[in-house]
């Protein structure tokens, strides 16, 4: 067996937010061929809620996170972990500001979920975009997906604000059920719209889902559980 | 509101196992107040699973676990946390040794679980510890009640080594339902001898009982869940 010091440990810049980021630690561990506590990946998980709220920078109507996620990003390199995982999507606009920073790669959820999409994908076939409005502002998913030619479907300027937004806020106090039914009536909105399936592309989505064991599980493509995958993919390979 | 960086962080030495911390992290933000992100309590979690087995060090049967502690403990320390929890009650056998190598206060499992037994305490009822071979053999719970007169029964030792442990080491592979089944069933023989309240004095038996929603969580002092307490208590006394 590979000696405790010199197992590969993966960072989880967290916080955004912090239920989000310890449903990703369970998939990890769910996801994981480990049969007993030495088999598990060695894990740091910073989770500090009190980074800027990235909604409010994207609208320029608040403190941009950027310097709270570096200051987390630098506590996780000086532990020494090899490889890094973001368990929010709206904060990958800053990815590439990030990834200046530090030589430790730190895995693009973003394009780790389109790859997914591209396994099984069917030329033409419409997937839908649940985001935030600042990950829909920022065109994250949009530009990812029309890089491969993939057409997508999103929720109105209107649906986002009123509906949404409201439900994204009522995961991170806990109300996780009444957020799910919201998640799923939008979710069945875009299939109304043609989506084949729905990228889930914030992180708080599958936990208001899973809450009410929502069908649009079934036809998603779960955005924490696709990057829990490819660090389970990571450590085991390399170890 | 206070500011980001003044915020005071809860460090998790984890790993022991690395489910028990992560059920740990859920309580904390179950137990919180929080109505959004930024009011959560600030958590650095090394959950590292690599951490030699506690069991076979206590039977002098494998290396110390403590090296690979003070490894942690040293992380949580460059990281500037304030306090320290560790959701494992065997390793608090090293507490002492732990806490002699850092001035960051380690709050102590054991007694805050007896402290909160005592709380509604009527002179005379037995108290039930459910706890591993090692955690029984280092009197753990048993100096702690007495210190208190506080009488208390345990499962025998064929009970422990030939149901409990495995049922535990079922959890660290994923299988809690069938562990919880018999953590509820040796909880049971220790009611039939007297006990009126039983300490899950494991972090991998809440696991198993919500596994399988049992009755037993009821009569329980669960001390994942008071630890998460203490934490709650703690930080909001603070901010």
């Amino acid at each position: 067996m590979t000696e405790f010091s010199e197992l590969p440990t993966l960072g989880i810049l967290g916080g955004m937010g912090p239920g989000a980021a310890v449903d990703f630690q369970q998939r990890l561990l769910d996801a994981s061929p480990a049969t007993k506590d030495q088999e598990h990946i060695p894990t740091i998980a910073w989770n500090h809620g009190g980074i800027p709220d990235r909604q409010l920078a994207l609208k320029n109507l608040g403190e941009s996170p950027l310097t709270a996620m570096l200051h987390g990003l630098k506590i996780l390199e000086r532990s020494g972990v090899s490889k890094i995982a973001i368990p929010c999507n709206t904060a990958h606009f800053w990815h590439s500001d990030l990834q200046q920073h530090t030589p430790i790669e730190i895995l693009n959820m973003v394009e780790i979920t389109v790859q997914q999409i591209l396994k099984n994908y069917q030329s033409g076939d419409k997937v839908g975009i649940l985001a935030t409005k600042g990950a829909l502002s920022t065109q994250l998913y949009q530009l990812e997906l029309s890089k491969h030619d993939i057409p997508f479907v999103i929720n109105s300027d209107q649906e986002i604000e009123q509906e949404f937004m409201p439900a994204v806020y009522a995961v991170k106090r806990n109300e996780s059920a009444q957020a799910g039914i919201v998640f799923q009536e939008l979710s069945q909105r875009l299939i109304d719209k043609g989506a084949g399936s729905i990228i889930l592309a914030c992180t708080e989505i599958p936990i208001g889902l899973h809450a009410i064991q929502s069908p649009i599980l079934d036809v998603s493509f779960d955005t924490t559980q696709i990057l829990a995958d490819a660090c389970v993919n990571w450590f085991y390979r390399n170890t």
